[in-house]
């Protein structure tokens, strides 16, 4: 299924963001809005887009190419009539669209979940779905934006100036062929949007919606309006399998030094690989077994705990996750946490040459890993209910600063080997439950 | 869909094996064959079953009941002519179907595959699908067998009797209730048997075939054939995962203990259990850190590896796989790899009290423990590919055992850490050039 994009538009109101660039070319996170509108339609299934262009065209055409850059094929249509209606727009890629196709914004940017959605819907009969929201929600500029009537399972009128409505156009469209009927019939009515079009469909009975629900999306065409998209990314990086130091403490510090990172060229491996390197760092002071150096160390294995958080979060934001890099990222992590126990415990030997805190520290490793070797198992058994308790890597390497930064090796050894090896005990008991 | 089974004839061939138990009961590696029909089904889904009884029918309702044991539900059907043609038996059961349903022998074992795929077909218009097996299997009794002409996707002939034939009615059909109608017409002409009835289908182009390609099924009538199903059954035990150590040593002293213990209560469970008290027997023997305590722990430490592989091999013989028990096993065996370990560092540090044994004996652990984890992606992203050489836990507890035997603790541990920390590096790099 292809996507037609609608990038002719002047976007005055964004202008002191955006300056010199087109609208669709305000950066947003390390992305331009329409990098991000068409990441989300190729994250939901969608590899193929025609663009009509308008205002500032070739600047558009010029950032986004053929679209190889982002595994994807990109078409350009020309619209020079921009400075008119919308529809004139849409009416412009007829000849690019022969099946049933996806409309979306530049503007408008969504959750990839509605696309998806969307995409499983079938006209059955009707030849449009316009995506609409009934929630009232605050960042909605509802002078500006344009509203929906619907009956039943259908939408019967829409316009920027309904008295009364029922829900707001979210700009998401699964369409048919026939939308190019229904805009000329309403060019010759004398109106040139895109409403219009939808409008002669409506009177048809022809048009149906689907409610976007719960999940986001927001038309960004002011500056105001950039800035709760920029807040709901961010905090839309918290995971809710999240633990509590991650969540209370990590997330607040490395997503906002990912805010940072998202605008430059460092990825996310890159990322994952400094924060092995501070943990290396961390198992190396350890092993000197004296307080300053041990103080360090145990604040190193908590600045890598965070910053292990970014190359997420930078992924996340920047549509690069890959399940390669989340698997690689978490043997570094395995091999971190053995490192830094390893440090531990030959640090303390060194002052106290007994054996014992060698196999305490022989069962934290053991414990440790297997704490996630359990995990993947357990988090996907558990992960539809909530938990109000997550035991994790974020916890272990917060103990591990505690003991650090209060000089206490041997307990901090002692602990882990104890609440990680117990923790594994309660998962093989919880599961062997479930089963 | 429900599953008709036919369980009323004497079966006098196998008499030898049965004894005083009608065929269907007839024992083969801790389950009864009628059992391994039902659980072969239910394994590709089915789970109400309809069995049509004659032969000492009260031994087999009495054995089976009503299928709460096996998690399913059956229902009897008394035929009372089962010394007639075995078309009675089918008409028998005509009240108690009414949609589709599958008719299987009681005697026929097969691969459940073969089920699943069946399953999935549709009539489309015809009235059966019989499975037929076109190539040639030397345990195939030809003079007895049930023959079958085939043109395009349809039977057109079948019988004991045809000089020329395409293929072997394998006793696994889908059917619509229309077949009760063919097998009243056959009646009608004076032929009783269920190839009657199915040649009444074929008459009328309504009955299609299903090649049963490359997988296993067999009719067991005879005390040889019931020899080579056994044999079949054993040697499937042998998975293509299987490292080199675990399929020419482990898997041929491990098959022949669980076709004992496949005849007792024993439960996989139990027997996961046993192998980790043996690793931890193992464990404390290295710990005593002189020669011939140190043998006997290498070859405990194999000994556990070589009964870790039966509970898998009784659980799959039996129908009683579980995820939780597979991953419940796995987790006690990167236990009991972790204590061997330490075994082994302590025995060894005892009497060479240097720390360097304890540092080659964490990155073994380590390494070790992070060969399972990174196995779990691993084996997902390689499992479609052909590999010559699998490094796992076989070979790893067999480098354990030859390093008891021969005295070379120090040796050993040197060596596991290197290779199992260069193969979960080599995991890493093949991994990333595969995404």
């Amino acid at each position: 299924m292809k996507a037609l994009i609608i990038a002719a538009g002047e976007g005055k109101r964004i202008r002191d963001v955006s300056g010199e660039l087109p609208k669709p070319l305000t950066p947003l996170l390390g992305l331009s809005l329409i990098e991000r509108i068409i990441l989300s339609a190729k994250s939901a299934g969608i590899n193929d887009f025609v663009i009509v262009l308008g205002y500032k065209g070739d600047k558009i055409r010029e950032k986004l190419g053929d679209g190889s850059r982002y595994g994807v094929s990109i078409e350009y249509v020309e619209n020079k009539e921009w400075k008119k209606g919308n529809g004139l727009s849409v009416l412009s890629a007829k000849n690019k669209l022969s099946e049933n196709f996806v409309l979306l914004m530049s503007d408008h940017l969504f959750d990839p979940d509605v696309l998806r959605e969307l995409k499983k819907k079938k006209l059955a009969g009707a030849d449009g779905i316009l995506v609409i929201d009934r929630k009232k929600r605050d960042y909605i500029d509802l002078e500006d934006a344009t509203k929906v009537r619907i009956r039943d399972d259908i939408i019967v009128d829409i316009g920027k100036n309904l008295d009364e409505f029922d829900g707001i156009d979210c700009g998401i469209f699964l369409l048919s062929d026939k939308i190019f009927d229904a805009l000329e019939e309403s060019l010759k009515r004398g109106d040139d949007t895109l409403s219009g079009g939808v409008r002669v469909l409506a009177e048809k009975r022809k048009m149906k919606y689907m409610d976007i629900g719960n999940k986001f999306w927001i038309d960004v065409d002011t500056k105001e309006s950039l800035k709760v998209a920029e807040k709901h990314l961010l905090d839309s990086l918290i995971k809710p399998t999240d633990g509590a130091v991650s969540k209370y403490i990590n997330r607040k510090i490395s997503i906002p030094i990912s805010k940072i990172l998202v605008n430059t060229r460092i990825s996310p491996n890159a990322v994952s690989i400094l924060s092995f390197l501070i943990s290396l760092l961390s198992a190396f002071l350890f092993s000197f077994g004296q307080w300053l150096y041990i103080a360090l160390a145990g604040l190193l294995a908590q600045i890598s705990s965070i910053i292990d958080g970014c190359d997420g979060e930078i992924a996340r934001l920047k549509f690069q996750e890959s399940r390669y890099g989340a698997w690689m990222d978490s043997v570094l992590d395995r091999y971190a946490d053995a490192l830094v126990i390893l440090g531990m415990i030959y640090g303390y030997w060194i002052s106290h040459p007994d054996i014992t805190i060698w196999i305490w520290g022989f069962f934290s490793v053991v414990g440790s890993l297997l704490n996630s070797y359990t995990a993947i198992k357990y988090d996907q058994v558990i992960k539809e209910r909530k938990r109000k308790f997550r035991f994790g890597r974020d916890i272990r390497m917060f103990i591990i600063m505690l003991g650090g930064v209060l000089n206490q090796v041997f307990v901090t050894l002692v602990v882990l080997a104890i609440i990680t090896n117990f923790e594994n005990i309660r998962r093989i008991i919880v599961l062997s439950s479930k089963e």
